[in-house]
């Protein structure tokens, strides 16, 4: 999994059925230290995480699995108290 | 998912025939401002995009299901409205 | 998937059943332009691509319902004609 | 597989029911002289390994094999004796 | 697939007990031309490989079909004789 910043969201009208009413969230994945190193992937939103929160994100199948079978390939599966390194 | 802006379309005569009449669109993967991450990937079309949308494009085996089946690792699931950040 | 150029093939004796008979394909991954972004990826060829052929490569789980069950991660789907950005 | 070593952890109050127990690793993706070349991927730990060790971590659909269906993208499955090359 | 280079094993006491009796082989990931792309991978050797032998590597869920189901992420599956560019 990666660690990620929420930096904002995204919004479509146009789009599978299956992504109806989802949280569509703009993640940064960070270092331990907060260093970008993958900008502006999108992910749905699985843990009620918003703007500014630090969570985990996990990417392909399992994305589908966290999110009760959308096709999607990447999901907010956690938000993280504390990252010690 | 990524942030994709579709920048071409790609033809093909000899193809899987599950391709037959499936759109192939040339993305290129953006950040949130638009700078380029990953140039001239091929998504299929799912949500009736053209040439300059901004797209949410899924990968991997969530590609299939948002294609009914499709031997395909890349699809267009949304056009996005707005990205903010 | 991504856009290819085929530049070589690779042999072998020693391997899984399975890919007795297949014809390894070493291709370049390429943006629209024929700039190479990743080389000398191993592709198992599906649809009669020759060396010099521009093709479509899928990744991922989707090359092995595109070569009906083999053990692999990359298949060319399609030969290209046209890639217009 | 990846050669990862364990550098921290991380702790989440909201997450994923399933997640609940599980040890959230923090590793850094290295090459056999233990130079960095990936940092602070976050991996389940499915075999005891603790902060300091050299572990093998396996990623995608294995690593929901690794821990018996968790909604997980990378899991550590062996803790490295030795690296020889 | 890629063209992979064996450059060593490791070896691991602790470990998935599906793991037992395998072969990690470390891995240099190379183009055609033998310049090293992503060094130090760790694969499942299915074909008798042994340090120094140019290969073919399968990743993601086709490893686990050459393995026999093996939760694993990386599997050799060719020794190659030739590699023509």
């Amino acid at each position: 999994m990666k660690i990620v910043r929420v930096i904002g969201t995204a919004t479509a009208t146009a789009k599978l059925t299956g992504l109806t009413g989802q949280k569509l969230m703009i993640v940064d994945v960070q270092d331990a230290k907060g260093k970008v190193l993958i900008p502006a992937c999108v992910a749905v939103d699985s843990v009620g995480a918003g703007r500014g929160d630090l969570c985990l994100m996990v990417e392909g199948s399992a994305a589908r699995m966290a999110s009760d079978g959308l096709p999607i390939d990447a999901a907010l599966i956690a938000i993280l108290d504390q990252v010690s390194v």
